[in-house]
């Protein structure tokens, strides 16, 4: 089966609200193995939703539609759908005894409002609430189908797994599955990555269906390159996923620093705990930025020991121990390193210091900024950075940049 | 004018990525005052492709296109553009040469792959790049246009304000604009909020068309309240808005903090600055993430002293002074705020202390914190917080809640 997506809501198009209920409903889609070639966002206006939906089932044998099943004027996805079915609302007594207890559970009134909430297209099935008010709707129209569900994203999204997803697998017949998995690559452009991975990329066009297919994603973490099978079953996509991200592993090496969800602090972290090493951080450009990335990495409560936020130049000298004096330097930078990592007593650290923007400091333009690394036993070391763009720009930037060269001097040991 | 909005890439269709791009594309067309229909994705496929442009330049003036200008070969945007527009693509010079000098002013070789960045369709107009290298197009088709943008957030929002916001006011003639103004509130239910404002709400629904119109948003840093009004020009609009506010502060008081992008940290950064006083925060679960946000706030460093992350214990009881013993507890989180403050020679400081999960602490379930405030001269006060949700989640509610303690306490000072 082929399915389309129909968000429906005005404050979508106004940007009000991000849409993110199509992105979930493909990613669910995908996994089914299930095809999504369009999605789209109308606003909340009777004739362009019918037009639109129209539209959707000429192409798709389904569309899954989200938004407008609220009890408010503006609601008008089940007259749509009714208009689209060629039937009439009707009240149901099935959906309205729903509502009812909903209120009475929560020793509310029910708004006479509310009560639209149980109109739904004759012939059309219902989807029960298990969270909110708005029933979901199974709609025929001929052989396709519109499936209605709320725009609340848990609502959604609870429904699109209970009811849509299963319901869609029996109409399509044939089982499959399409699994995903990213590499994430630090220090190479998307240009010279594509360049390396070319004739790769020849080879699984030549394999033809089946083989992997294979899109590169520049993000401010780095290059992703993400790999993507179909298959009958799990256990095939898997293997086929594993052997291909060997074979680019075996292609681009180092710059490789974790899959899916791995961040560049989990990685960090693995080779930290390798060693029996413990990390803290003294920042003062990035703010804390780089401590509240490594505690979301899995094991931080074992090698993370803390960190200094010296924002006040006062922090640096008096808490820190660096010497007096400008403090946007490489030896501000090393000196905060070495004072964090004897203050917290870890065996490695990561410093920042530099000016996030709008303005520049000490006569240095805002973007630059100075990281060191401290490695006990070893000479601790700095780089200049400079980038352009917001304070949260250069910070994040700051933060990535720091975690970069940890890991890049972790892994030159 | 009418404009529809095609967002490019198999990833938005896969749920990989979320599209934010086609919400800020109609964000800044509605504070433009130009209509904005329907918006669409669509995946790297060059028929799929041609069939949603030419199907929104059947209804709409113009097409706002992002992503697809990158140097891959599932980069295909300008080759469909061209077919659409029924020409060739012809190697541009200047974008050529524009693409040269990105390189070499970051002293890399330009990989061969990016070459095709500078194509261009025939009778297409450039939009020159100032962040990245795909230059964006503006691309006649009979008297419509297609504008295509790159889909990096950053660069597609700035071509889109520079470049194409511009053309199409040149292209619509009639001027008018519509303001939207948020007001942030804190420690008020989404349903107790309109209540209080119902009065408000018909007087403004009986005053007719012109006057402002109100929508509620519950989101994780509170329930915001959206007033819009479309006017004939910026003074007028600007005028409007600003009354409303002022009914609306005068209903609400106190629970509204910050007006659009003001944070809860950029209120207690102005308390802090009526006082000239300077803050200093301890952080164990929310693990530097208050830090970051505060020096996010305008005028941080004037207020922000830094902060100490004491992740592991030992860093509580060695540099923050706090008795050997358990640390989720309301005096370890006292012995936080209060070492701190000392530590970096604040007034006032805040403290966290808790187990953000997936494991409890010291028989504490996951999402048990203690939170403490400290300000020179009273008393330190400690509180406790319990909270569902994953690590992140209990971390930023932690962080948000924090600061609400803290600007209770400035407040009642």
């Amino acid at each position: 089966v082929r399915v389309e997506v129909l968000a429906i809501g005005t404050e979508l198009l106004l940007g009000q609200i991000v849409d993110t209920n199509s992105a979930v409903i493909g990613e669910e889609l995908a996994k089914a193995g299930i095809d999504c070639t369009f999605q789209a966002k109308v606003g909340d206006n009777l004739e362009r939703i019918v037009r639109a939906f129209e539209l959707a089932l000429e192409r798709a044998d389904a569309v899954i539609a989200c938004g407008g099943l609220g009890p408010t004027q503006d609601d008008i996805t089940r007259e749509a759908i009714a208009a689209v079915m060629g039937v009439r609302l009707e009240r149901d007594p099935v959906a309205l005894d729903q509502l009812e207890r909903f209120f009475s559970s929560r020793r509310t009134a029910m708004a006479e409002a509310n009560l639209q909430q149980a109109d739904v297209p004759v012939g059309a099935t219902l989807i029960p609430q298990v969270q909110g008010t708005a029933p979901g709707l199974i709609c025929p129209v001929g052989d396709r189908v519109i499936y209605a569900l709320p725009g609340v994203p848990s609502e959604m999204a609870e429904m699109l797994t209970r009811a849509v997803i299963p319901d869609l697998q029996v109409r399509s017949g044939e089982p499959a599955v399409i699994l995903s998995r990213t590499l994430r690559t630090v220090g190479i452009s998307e240009a010279r990555l594509s360049e390396l991975v070319a004739p790769r990329l020849e080879a699984l066009d030549a394999a033809g269906p089946g083989a992997p297919t294979m899109a590169f994603l520049a993000t401010a973490d780095g290059v992703k390159v993400r790999l993507t099978v179909k298959a009958s079953d799990d256990a095939t996509a898997i293997a086929r996923l594993q052997g291909e991200e060997e074979a680019i592993r075996a292609i681009l090496g180092e710059v490789v620093y974790g899959v899916d969800d791995e961040t560049i602090e989990t990685a960090v972290g693995a080779l930290l705990q390798e060693r029996g090493w413990t990390l803290a951080v003294a920042e003062s450009f990035t703010g804390g930025l780089i401590a509240a990335r490594v505690v979301e990495a899995p094991g931080a409560s074992i090698f993370f020991r803390g960190g200094v936020v010296a924002y006040d130049e006062a922090v640096k000298f008096e808490v820190l121990g660096v010497p007096r004096g400008p403090v946007v330097t490489a030896e501000a930078a090393i000196a905060m390193a070495d004072g964090v990592r004897a203050l917290l007593g870890a065996d490695v650290a990561v410093s920042t210091t530099g000016a996030a923007g709008p303005t520049g400091q000490e006569g240095h333009p805002p973007g630059t900024g100075f990281i060191a690394t401290a490695i006990a036993g070893r000479a601790t070391v700095a780089e200049e950075m400079r980038v352009s763009g917001s304070r949260l720009r250069v910070r994040e930037y700051g933060a990535l940049r720091a975690m970069q060269l940890l890991r890049q001097r972790l892994l030159a040991l």
